[in-house]
């Protein structure tokens, strides 16, 4: 079957995923090692996840601000003292001016600084410098805060949207009183991060705790959600830290108790990133490009007028805008619905592809016949095709602008649904054993392997390291220990037989 | 008479707005040199202003993406070449990796990189490479993209919002086919610029062309909108640059005519910053802090209830609820008002002052007594004392919420009204000659003086270095030549006494 794209999942699923982001217009190297630049339709999809998170959190009560993007490099080493695994691969600014010296243009050696600045990889050191200064009282609890923001992490081997040297981000920051107070903070924002995988991106995840040895470094707790790609390897698509007291004791964050004592506040941060936008795409794309979830299209619906230089183009322009303009005042998951007439000058079959390959929920060729008969012929993106033909229905425009919103929200629901099914039937149960566990990903990387479900001890120390290096050796991690997990009995852990604790998720990842 | 801050704008002006920034709770110094944290309440009116121009540009058919952070040194070498009086101030980016050697945290030797990262002060470079590579024919014209953006400029004397190293902006950068559609847009955007800065920002502007030496290096004219600020001075709040084809031949941006032939494109360049917030703080608030114009305040109207630990407290609060839920599904200026109970704890008078000093534009204290009247009795910000008195009205709540949009939308044009009259008040047009100009403006720094028309020749050359340096020894500047004056006739040159050509102001600025 001839497809949009000259590469298939099956085939090739990272060049699969090269292709789509190239040709759905979403990204493309900038010449700076690891650094991309986000082309308008890729941007338009982050500016609406944007837009949805900012108003969740803002609904949580938090408030958005800014803090510095240079980090003194006295700060990070007050961290790296404290951190174990601390990560050192950052971008170092150590000079402030350029000058030309020999017809040569290079960093003045006049200007350079006493005190080197890291470009941020994320912004605890110094959010905590102002909480210290900014908390005094029991009063100025819970703080909540969170900040949009580009951050940098020198990336070897970058991938677009999936690791990239710089890329865009929130970060949450929040200050509390008690212990539980910041944990309810932790399991708020995951589940609005659950919920807006689910509800808005249309991508199943699983919300879990993550392994001792895989906690952003200074947590207590470390949470996760995590999806699943169609090559059966795990995205972490988020995370939630409980960080205890350990920053607030790293950097002095006291507030004076109600009883007049001073006691250390608990913090947490929390973040999700572009690498969202790569998410959606190996979760919903097809071999024809990418499909979006239409809560986060830019344009759920685009009208392609079908001209031939005759006189009834001019009723067919005049058609399109005003069924815009009619959709455009219709609502669908309680927005005004998002669409746009390609007005552009090319051929509309090619226009329709483009369309396709950008994953635009509905996509209407629009001709003198229809104009002539009243109907709307439109393609559903997430039903492209009927065995090799492309399928669409025609309906008449009343009943189309009238079922528009049923319309979105049914391809939500279907491409949701069928991320859904591939989840749960990826986990596997029935292994038991690491002997096991070898034999299913003995396979070559590139086969579809999923996930499996294994009970173990919750090791820790020496043990697990043991594990952790058992797992690498087939190229697995524990993704996450899922919540809300029956109680475990009579279950023996996979990799020392003793009795299991609890299940966690093992595959392998992006 | 007693004022909120502890300095006036009489009194001494730059300290005045310091206290403003900090005690309306705007801005604060990071402690990374020139570089500010942005709190909550700036951010809230920035990411106003930042909503409100973003709908602007997309309703001017421009779309948003995302460049990157690092600039080759390269890129910025052959700009340096390009153009002379280059500024060189930028951050340096020369590692990639910290490490720890003999027990101290520094840049790892072995991880320099091999050409040095421009930490973006600007980016025509590195999206010009990309025009270079996007444009092919005049069917891909016009080109109109946006970015909104942090940028790093090294600044040796940093002022909260006015001028910081890191500091948040848009730039839209667009490309078109002729110098005649490159031009429209760039007064377009100007237009954009003056009308956001009067209609949102109740501040008004003058907007007109620079003269030559005030130009964007690379520009073939750059235009301004300019404030005129509490001490006189002038602030650039917005610029719109038309590049002609300069930037395209420096890199190779053409594009296949309709007739065949290769051209190069025509580009633009426009952006404003966080500065704005900096000239709504001097253009509107007052001794007793902050007076924000109602579009751009995060709350329009703030409910303090007035507890007393009574029985009655219970009615206050449902009251203020009630109050605020009817008052948010009211609209002003096309969107929903934004209302809020201040809920926090500490007493109804402390609210009072802190939400004065913040510059929300309505703020009402709830007492039993409200509720037993069924009256909101109101503070308006920009009337707020009447002698040395505190002034507020009572009226039916049910009034209040009908009228609300009203009193709102009478607050804006308060502030517009009275920020208009300073600005042409205190624009002298009967100075004629530079000793007059001497004369004028001989006395201090800091005392009032506003700005100067002056006719001029619109001197070139050695003519215009010399004005630029006549002007400096007074500390003054031209502004810009403001658009749509009438031809000049009949006037001479306050500097050369030959026939002017047309009116510029001069003043000093920010």
């Amino acid at each position: 079957m001839q497809h949009a794209l000259a590469v298939t999942r099956a085939g090739d699923f990272s060049a699969w995923y090269q292709a789509v982001v190239d040709q759905a217009d979403l990204a493309e190297e900038s010449g700076v090692r690891g650094c991309m630049i986000i082309r308008p339709w890729g941007y338009g999809v982050w500016q609406r996840m944007q837009e949805i998170l900012d108003r969740r959190f803002r609904e949580t009560g938090h408030e958005n601000c800014y803090f510095p993007l240079f980090i003194p490099l006295s700060y990070i080493a007050r961290e790296a003292e404290h951190v174990e695994g601390f990560a050192k691969e950052m971008a170092v600014v150590t000079h402030h001016r350029l000058k030309m010296i020999d017809g040569v243009l290079q960093p003045d050696p006049d200007a350079k600084l006493e005190e080197p600045l890291i470009v941020r990889p994320t912004s605890e050191t110094v959010i905590g410098a102002a909480f210290h200064r900014w908390i005094r009282s029991h009063r100025d609890l819970p703080l909540l805060l969170n900040q949009w923001a580009n951050v940098v992490r020198w990336e070897m081997r970058p991938r677009l949207f999936l690791r990239t040297s710089e890329f865009l981000w929130q970060e949450g920051h929040t200050a509390h009183a008690t212990a539980q107070d910041a944990r309810e903070e932790t399991a708020r924002m995951l589940e609005v991060y659950r919920s807006f995988a689910e509800d808005v991106l249309a991508m199943p995840v699983v919300a879990g705790e993550k392994p001792a040895h895989e906690r952003f470094p200074g947590a207590d707790n470390t949470y996760s959600i995590e999806a699943m790609m169609q090559d059966g390897k795990a995205l972490q698509a988020g995370t939630a830290h409980y960080l205890g007291t350990n920053f607030a004791e790293a950097q002095n964050i006291r507030y004076q108790t109600e009883a007049g004592d001073l006691a250390f506040a608990h913090t947490t941060s929390w973040g999700v990133s572009t690498r969202l936008v790569g998410g959606v795409v190996m979760t919903h794309g097809d071999d024809d490009g990418l499909r979006l979830p239409p809560i986060v299209a830019p344009r759920q619906i685009v009208l392609i007028p079908m001209l031939r230089d005759k006189p009834e183009d001019a009723g067919v322009l005049e058609f399109c805008e005003a069924l815009a303009t009619e959709l455009n005042r219709a609502q669908a998951f309680g927005e005004p619905v998002r669409a746009l007439v390609d007005r552009k000058p090319g051929r509309a079959i090619d226009k329709r592809w483009t369309w396709i390959k950008r994953g635009v929920p509905l996509i209407c060729d629009i001709g003198a016949r229809d104009v002539a008969s009243g109907n709307v012929t439109y393609i559903r993106r997430d039903q492209l095709r009927s065995g090799e033909k492309i399928q669409s229905q025609a309906v008449p425009r009343q009943q189309f602008v009238a079922e528009v919103s049923a319309l979105l929200g049914s391809i939500h629901s279907a491409l949701h649904e069928s991320a859904k099914q591939r989840l749960v039937a990826n986990i596997r149960t029935d292994i038991a054993s690491f002997a096991a566990l070898t034999e299913y990903f003995r396979s070559a990387e590139e086969d579809f392997r999923g996930w499996v479900r294994l009970a173990w001890a919750r090791p820790e120390g020496e043990a697990l390291a043991k594990v952790e290096q058992q797992l690498k050796s087939l190229k697995l991690t524990v993704r996450n220990a899922p919540l809300d997990q029956a109680p475990i009995t009579d279950q023996r852990c996979a990799f020392s037989g003793e009795a299991a604790r609890e299940y966690v998720l093992v595959g392998r990842s992006y």
